[in-house]
């Protein structure tokens, strides 16, 4: 185990050096007329150092990433690579985008990291535990909060959910006393340290949502679905600092 | 004007002294049963400071701050302070709370500053320009962007909105490429830098909205009420990089 969390603090070092300190890029349209989905040179050029990095100690490892897609899709381990997660926040010149990775097995992600590279803050998970990089280093604990009139709930945009997602989220949201927004996986990293409570997100990518697994779990969190099952292939993702606030939030979306 | 540059970092300074590094503090609600208005102990310390900075260098200068309210009301000067602006960001480990102090002689912010000591980012504006102190010191100066369609939007939070002011929002909010959320202050700072090109939001206070003002017109922005006027006490604010995207802001909420 130390040694993969000694690669997984190199990959991050790797996609540092590459997106820290660099100036506020202009974003391309990767998503074609009539929507909008920014990249750019910076998300491509740190997903090229995070593939260049695994494939020389992994080789044998599949990879998959938001901007290059899947190679040797195969392989019994694959990598899970969101090089920034927050490409609007990094074109808007924001602090909160995100590197993630998450190390995949049989399809679960036992092992990943959120990294800040602007706020120098490092939350790698695995199954088992969680530790903050950030100077020095400490664990990783979600703050157990058990009940949605104590919550601190965060959600990145609530214009991304449809339909009677809008009203579920309303639900919760009456319920607690703060919510906070656009913060992208970055409101994981801050469950795992137990500054934000509760997270609801609705159309999540595989490359969104893995690597927040491990960091969420391995600090004592839960992660699931809408529906309170583990399946988390949809997209729909709500992650609590308690069994028994997952089990409310659940509740009161279906309500 | 160098003397006022001198002593705006002071405070600066004497704010930061109090609030950075301070471990994610407990907030009382300060708005009674049934409403919920958080406030800290490092709120209350940290305007403590900057009224005893500012007593000491002017005492016949009237304060106005959020926690302590007025000071020597009938003074023709009077320093206006947020000493944590964000402070639901604050509460939540999150970096984007700033420090908030304007200058206000006859009514009008004539400097100030917006400042994020997580980031290490002091922005200083006055009548006639502005600047940021990060590490080293840069002038700033906004984007100049002057059409919706290739605008970075920002507001706070899309549930302070009222009644038609809900829909307004929403037909600026359909014609931009990007929008963000959950910045308090820390969206005009980003505004004057040139990051993002629009701030729409309604119901700010006296002490939200002062020290923004030198910040974005020193820096070349606009910045008025919905209604396309500067008259701010109503707490609604179009604030943008260019005229034109200023005026076509304005015409899109009235639309």
């Amino acid at each position: 185990m130390s040694d993969l969390l000694r690669f997984l603090r190199e990959l991050s070092e790797a996609a540092r050096a590459v997106t820290l300190g660099a100036s506020v890029p202009v974003a391309d349209n990767k998503a074609g007329e009539g929507a909008y989905d920014p990249v750019t040179e910076l998300d491509r050029a740190a997903e090229r150092v995070l593939r260049a990095t695994i494939e020389a100690r992994f080789p044998e490892d599949g990879i998959e990433g938001e901007e290059y897609g899947v190679t040797r899709s195969e392989a019994a381990r694959r990598w899970v690579l969101d090089p920034i997660d927050g490409t609007r926040a990094l074109i808007c010149g924001l602090p909160s985008w995100t590197t993630l990775v998450a190390l995949v097995e049989d399809g679960e992600p036992v092992a990943g990291f959120i990294d800040s590279p602007v706020l120098g803050e490092l939350a790698i998970g695995w199954q088992g535990g969680a530790v903050l990089h950030a100077g020095g280093e400490r664990p990783l604990r979600v703050s157990g909060c058990r009940t949605l009139a104590d919550a601190r709930l965060a959600t990145t945009d609530v214009y991304l959910f449809n339909g009677d997602e809008v009203d579920a989220f309303s639900r919760v949201r009456n319920q607690v006393p703060v919510t906070r927004y656009g913060l992208d996986a970055l409101a994981y990293a801050k469950l795992a340290a137990g500054s934000i409570d509760l997270v609801i997100e609705s159309g999540l990518k595989t490359h969104d949502w893995s690597a927040l697994v491990p960091v969420v779990r391995g600090a004592g969190g839960v992660v699931g679905n809408w529906q309170g099952g583990t399946d988390l292939s949809t997209g729909s993702i709500v992650a609590a600092a308690s069994d028994q606030l997952f089990e409310q939030a659940v509740r009161t979306l279906a309500a």
